[in-house]
């Protein structure tokens, strides 16, 4: 019950593509995140999944396109659609995710930046 | 699966502490409000409930308390805890909920600003 400041918590850790956990809404979590480059092609079997740009410019990739998320824009990637966001060369972008604490990292794949645990901060 | 723009969101609407879905994820929907003024005390019994302030500065009340939740910073409400959000007085604030689709306005109270069902835009 104490206001949580995206911008603070986002100070708190420089890994990219490793969400940190700022808080839970029922079965849901909140995550932080700050990406770079181009994560891995990968779906959630059961899940939704929502990213919110707090900072710079997000390119979510679907097989068919891609839908740019500006800062304060948002986009919900539907459960079993397969997805791979990525930045601008070289350019650090902070969203905010929120979806089921269920939720595997890279969903279907496994891969290298693979995140079992997801700090609390 | 398209990009969302809260604030054009928000410019489609102009009544005051009436939520708007603009999203679902999974059993939870994100909503949009302007607010000013003072809300109606209540609770939810089963639910929690996340505030995101988009634009000015919004009080959560609390029985022991007032938590202020500026830009850029979210609270999370659980469940069963009495709060009763207020604005500055004359000042609209822009916010962003996200709660499960069952959760009701007013929760636990009937008030004249209870809403029963949330337009889609």
């Amino acid at each position: 019950m104490k206001t949580i400041n995206l911008q603070e918590k986002h100070s708190r850790f420089n890994t990219y593509w490793h969400p940190h956990q700022i808080a839970v809404v029922d079965d849901m979590q909140v995550l932080l995140a700050k990406v770079k480059g181009e994560f891995v092609w990968h779906s959630h079997e059961h899940e939704d999944e929502l990213f919110q740009v707090i900072k710079g410019t997000l390119y979510m990739q679907f097989r068919d396109r891609t839908e740019v998320v500006r800062e304060g824009e948002i986009i919900v990637v539907p459960k079993g659609v397969e997805h791979c966001p990525k930045t601008d060369e070289g350019k650090e972008v902070h969203i905010l995710l929120f979806e089921k604490i269920s939720t595997a990292h890279t969903g279907n794949v496994t891969h290298d930046l693979t995140q079992t645990t997801y700090p609390k901060i």
